[in-house]
């Protein structure tokens, strides 16, 4: 862990240290950082510190979780056949997803550039025990579902720590859960959540990738807002 | 929206600013951010200013989305039925979760304060389209439930701002999701995520309120992690 690391447990074991101050400059630079991070899938060949990406998945347990639960799980895949066959199996479910489409859409689809499974020096599968014992069932009696939505928000808090070092992530879901789970031979019963492929990207934006290829825009954020 | 939402915006629309710097005070300030969110269940009675809670609803867009679909829905819950509908539903959840403990863990449980609910000034339930049509299915064809994990993610970026100016959110998820959509009377199809409790916190701590109450600890991250 770095020093950075070590100061973040040191905050974590002195709970009489005052709480932080956030001021208007602080703010606009969070700001930044969510409208900033992307979902990245051109990646520049250099790598990332294997020190760092302890550091982003320490940081990782910082989310929320249900119950105390930590119920996320992230592995670290570097051997080549297991890359091999998440790729393939992206290639198979990308073509699926290619013919669900027709006319200009689908051409508009074989354009784009879905993730960077080639050129990302670091990948991480992110899984959840669907029934850790951590967090004694508390808070996810009716809502089982609670230890997914808690290892996605440790996935992005990966990924916005990452951004802070000019790290990009790209999150790839075009991917069949049960063979990814095969081909990666984790627990039984783990259940996949993610694939991310980590590294320093070619290019940094404001925009989406798939805002600026045309596929889709943003809405105004009043068309997903009620008042009840 | 504020000044700064307004900042916010004008970034989006220059997509020629250059990528911002992000320093080590930080990412040393972002860490203290992560450490000292809280899911809070005490809350002080002043409210939050409606422009605040605006603004931290159009911040929450910035999360990612899967095929940049969207499908977060906030609804602002204030009538006096509705949120005490909501609480009874918890109440009946609760009970049902206490009688799944025995001995000392159902004493420690019953003690335990899991929801803001009584103080909290506003409140915001989240949901999801679980088939938007926005984004065009991209990217979840095999994996529908990455809808539910985008709406998780705007979440935490709700939470997070939210602490940048001190105010705590408290995630209730001891609710039956079926009875919240009937409750709040939202568009048939919705998916009910999380029940937020949103106001300023009666006290700040870098340590979990379940840790506090010796419920459950963190693992030591290395619990969490393979290689493959």
């Amino acid at each position: 862990m770095s020093d950075e690391a070590g100061d973040l447990f040191r905050f974590r074991e002195s709970p009489s240290t005052p709480p932080p101050e956030f001021d208007a400059a602080f703010r606009r630079h969070f700001l930044e950082l969510l409208v900033w991070r992307r979902d990245v899938r051109r990646f520049r060949p250099e790598p990332v510190a294997d020190e760092l990406v302890r550091e982003l998945i320490a940081m990782a347990r910082f989310a929320p979780s249900v119950g105390l639960s930590e119920p996320w799980r992230f592995v670290r895949v570097d051997a080549p056949a297991r890359r091999k066959a998440v790729r393939e199996n992206f290639v198979a479910c990308n073509a699926e997803a290619l013919s669900s489409y027709s006319g200009d859409r689908a051409e508009q689809y074989a354009h784009l550039k879905l993730e960077g499974l080639d050129t990302a020096p670091v990948h991480l599968a992110v899984f959840v025990d669907p029934d850790p014992e951590q967090g004694h069932g508390l808070g996810r009696r009716t809502m089982p579902e609670t230890v997914a939505y808690s290892a996605a928000m440790a996935i992005y808090t990966l990924w916005l720590a990452a951004r802070t070092h000019r790290v990009g992530v790209g999150w790839v879901s075009i991917l069949n859960p049960k063979d990814v789970v095969t081909a990666l031979d984790v627990p039984a019963g783990w259940r996949f959540i993610a694939y991310l492929c980590v590294g320093y990207p070619e290019e940094e934006s404001p925009s989406p990738a798939l805002s600026r290829a045309g596929w889709e825009q943003r809405s105004d954020p009043s068309q997903f807002y009620l008042e009840r």
